[in-house]
C-alpha cells in the first residue's frame, strides 16, 4: 500500500454487525446484490465494475475487508486487479504501476463514500417490503432482466426492484419512452396521450418517468388503450412518487409495471433521477421526447439514448413555446428526428410488425387526375364565360390541335363543357 | 423534313404582320426576349434551349420561318442541331438518327405550343406598360441579372419583369425566401412576420410570393423593420395580384421589388405558381417554410430549393395543426432543417456577418454553479430539519469527510447553514 497516500482519516468506520451476518451468512447473491444496490448510488461505475469482476457477494465481502482494514484490502489483487482489470473503470488492464495507483485511489475513495451506509444495511427488511408490495428483484442472468440495460456497461443497474410484470425482458423488447417536461402545456399533455394509446394500440409498451405533465400523460394514455406501460422510478417502488401521480402508478403497476434500481425506501434525489433517465434509455427500443423546455431533463434522456444509438423523436411544437425550445434544439442537432404521432413512431422504433407511417389521407380531386397539359388548359378555360379554342389555346400556350383533343378528354370526365363552338369549366 | 410524322394539321397558322415586323425590324435582343417570356410558358426548357442556342432574336426569327413552312425549318440545322446540342434539352450532343427525329418531334411540338401566340404579340406595348409602372426588363447578362437563376439551365426565366430596384444580382445576394400557405393560422403568421423583420433586420433581403397568409406576413414584417423584401408573382407585374394585397405590393415594389418572368397582362394562372416557386427558390440564399398544409405549393419552393442544394428550413409548429403538417414532413424526409427563428435562419442562410444563432439565455440559480458531489449533497441536506453529517453522507453516498469540506463550501455559499451540529438548507 505504499502508493497510497492515507492523510489524516479520523475514526475508521466500523464494520456494523448486520454486514457482517449479511457477508458470512451464506453468500447469497440476491441478498449481496440488493445489498449493493443500497451500498452504491446509481450508476456508480466503480461499483459495476467490482461487482462485475467479484460477484456481489465477493464484493461485499472485500468491502468489509477494505472497511475493517482499509490498506490491505484496497492494495490487494481482488480490489485494484478487479478494477483495472475493467474496461469501464477507466484503468487499462496492463495495470502499470501509475494505473495501479489510479486505481487504488478511486477504490479509497469509493470505500469512503460506501462505507457509511454499511451500518444501516439492511437487504432482507428492503426485500420484505418489497414482497409485501407484490414485487419481484431481478438480477443481471436473471431471464426477466432486460439484456439491453448491459449496453451501460459498469454503468448498468446492479438490481432492478420490479412491482408488476417481471418479465421485464420481454416487455421491453418492443417498448418506446415516452418522456418530457413536467411543466407540460395543455398541447404537450395531449400529444403525449394520444403517443401513449396510440404506441400502446400498436403493441408497444409506453416507458416514461411517472412524473406530472408529460410522462403520466403517456402512462394514462397507454392504460386508457389497455396496454402495458412501465414506470421508472427515481426512488424506491415503495413509494408511489410523486404522490399526486399514486393513483395512476398503482394502475401502472397493476397491469404493467413499476421498477427502479434503488432499493425500497430510497429517496428520489435529483441525481437520482438523472441516473434513472439512462435506465429509461437503455430499456427501451426507442426514445420520444414530446414538450421540453431547454434545460428539462427528459433532454438528457434524449441524448443518453442517443449515445446508446437508440432511435429518437422529438415532437415539435409552436415556436413561440418555450415548452417545445428542447425539441426544436434535439431536431436542430440532428439528434432526434421529428415524429408527430403513433405512426411516425412506430416507423422510428423500427420494431417487427411495425407499420410503416402511412402517407396522409389525400382528397382527391378530379383536377388531381390531370396530366401537366390537361391541368394548364383547365386552367386557362374561363369559368364564367365560354372562350374559342384558339383563344383557350392561346392563354394556355398549347397547340390549338392538341388543345381540341385534350377538351374533349375534359368534357368527357365533367371538367369543360360545350357552349356552342365555345368552351368553358363545368 | 421525312421523319416527322405531319398528321392532318388543319390549315397552318399565318405569320401575323407583328410578328414579322419585330422580327426584321432591327433585331433588337430586349424586344425579343420580351416577346420569348409571353410566347413561352414559364420553365419551357425547349424555349431555354433555343434561346440559348441562337439568341431571342434568332430564335424568333427561326419560330417565324418554323411556322411559315414547318418542315424546312424543324429539319434544318438551327433547329434541331441547336435543341440537340444543349445539355438541357435531354437530347444528347451526338445528335445519332434518332436523337435528331426526337429533337425535331419535340420541336414541332414546340412550335405547335408557340405559334398561336404569334398573332397576338406585341412586346413594345408591353413595354411601355412596364415603362408607365416605371419598370425594367431584365436579361440574362445584365449588371443586374442574378445569375444564381443559372442554375435553373433551360428553366431559367428568360427576362425578369422588375417592378422597383432593379439591381436583383445586388440585393439578392443575401436573401432568404419566406414561404407558407395561404390558409395561415394566426401563428404562422405570427412568426412569419417576426422572420420577416428579423431577417431584415439582420440584412437579408425577404423574398416571397405576395400571397394571402405567410407571404404576405413576411413581407410586411421586412416592410416593417425598413428592410428590403422582394414578392416573385405568378402573373405581370402590372397588376398587384392578389387584390387584398395590393397596399403592401405597392409598398414592396416602393422600397425593394416586385418581379415577374411573364410580361404586363399575364394572369397568374395556377402553372404560373407552380413555376414561379422555382424562381423563389433559385434567387435566394436559403429557403424557409413557416407554415404548409401537405398539399401547399410552398412544398414544391422548398424541394426545389433542396434540389437545387440551397438551404431549406422548415418551422414547426402544432402536430394538432393541418397547417404545419407539410413543414413536419419536410422535416423527417430530411428536406429541411428545424428553425425557430431569424437567428437559426441568418445561421441556416450562411452569410457572411450572419450571426451563429446564440444559445438561449440561462436563467443561473446559485445550485447551478456546483460541482456533481455538491449537487448531490445539495439534494441530500434536508430543507426543513437540521441532519448530522452522518447522516446527510449517508443520504447522499458520499464519504463524511468530505461532506464536511463540501458543507463548508456550501455554506460560504449561502446555500446551507449549520444549526448546532448539525446542517440544513438556508
Amino acid at each position: 500500500m505504499d502508493d497510497l497516500t492515507t492523510p489524516d482519516r479520523g475514526p475508521a468506520p466500523t464494520v456494523p454487525r448486520a454486514a457482517r451476518l449479511l457477508v458470512f451468512d451464506g453468500d447469497d447473491p440476491r441478498l449481496a446484490a440488493a445489498a449493493w444496490s443500497r451500498l452504491a448510488e446509481p450508476g456508480d461505475v466503480v461499483a459495476g465494475a467490482l461487482v462485475a469482476q467479484l460477484g456481489a457477494p465477493g464484493a461485499l465481502a472485500w468491502l468489509v475487508d477494505a472497511v475493517a482494514d482499509p490498506g490491505r484490502a484496497v492494495a490487494g489483487a481482488g480490489g485494484a486487479d478487479a478494477l483495472a482489470g475493467d474496461p469501464g473503470s477507466g484503468v487499462p488492464p496492463g495495470l502499470p504501476p501509475a494505473g495501479r495507483r489510479r486505481a487504488a485511489e478511486r477504490l479509497a475513495a469509493a470505500v469512503g463514500r460506501w462505507a457509511p451506509r454499511l451500518a444501516s444495511l439492511d437487504p432482507r427488511r428492503e426485500l420484505r417490503v418489497l414482497d409485501r408490495c407484490g414485487g419481484t428483484l431481478l438480477l443481471p442472468g436473471d431471464p426477466g432482466w432486460p439484456t439491453r440495460l448491459d449496453d451501460l456497461g459498469p454503468a448498468a443497474p446492479l438490481v432492478l426492484w420490479v412491482r408488476g410484470r417481471a418479465d421485464v425482458a420481454s416487455w421491453s423488447r418492443r417498448s418506446v419512452a415516452v418522456v418530457g417536461a413536467r411543466a407540460a402545456t395543455s398541447y404537450g399533455e395531449r400529444v403525449s396521450a394520444e403517443l401513449g394509446s396510440g404506441l400502446a394500440e400498436r403493441g408497444f409498451t409506453v416507458v416514461s418517468g411517472g412524473a406530472y405533465g408529460i410522462d403520466v400523460a403517456a402512462h394514462r394514455g397507454a392504460v386508457a388503450a389497455e396496454g402495458t406501460t412501465c414506470a421508472v422510478l427515481a426512488g424506491g417502488v415503495d413509494r408511489f412518487y410523486p404522490q399526486g401521480n399514486e393513483d395512476v402508478l398503482r394502475r401502472v403497476a397493476a397491469t404493467g409495471a413499476v421498477l427502479s434500481e434503488v432499493p425500497p425506501g430510497s429517496a428520489p434525489f435529483r441525481q437520482r433521477f438523472l441516473a434513472r433517465n439512462r435506465v429509461i434509455a437503455a430499456l427501451t427500443s426507442a426514445t420520444v421526447v414530446v414538450e421540453a423546455a431547454h434545460r428539462s431533463g427528459a433532454l438528457s434522456t434524449a441524448r443518453r439514448a442517443a449515445e446508446l444509438l437508440r432511435p429518437v423523436g422529438a415532437v415539435p411544437g409552436p415556436v413561440t413555446s418555450m415548452a417545445s425550445a428542447g425539441c426544436h434544439a434535439l431536431l436542430r442537432d440532428a439528434v432526434a428526428v421529428c415524429v408527430t404521432g403513433p405512426d411516425d413512431v412506430a416507423d422510428l422504433a423500427g420494431a417487427v410488425g411495425a407499420e410503416v407511417a402511412a402517407p396522409p389521407p389525400r382528397t382527391e380531386l378530379p383536377r388531381d387526375a390531370l396530366g401537366p397539359d390537361e391541368r394548364v388548359l383547365w386552367d386557362a378555360v374561363p369559368a364564367r364565360s365560354a372562350a374559342s379554342v384558339d383563344s383557350v389555346a392561346r392563354a394556355a400556350g398549347l397547340d390549338p390541335r392538341r388543345v381540341l383533343t385534350l377538351l374533349g378528354g375534359l368534357e368527357r370526365r365533367g371538367l369543360v363543357r360545350r357552349d356552342g363552338g365555345r368552351w368553358r369549366r363545368d
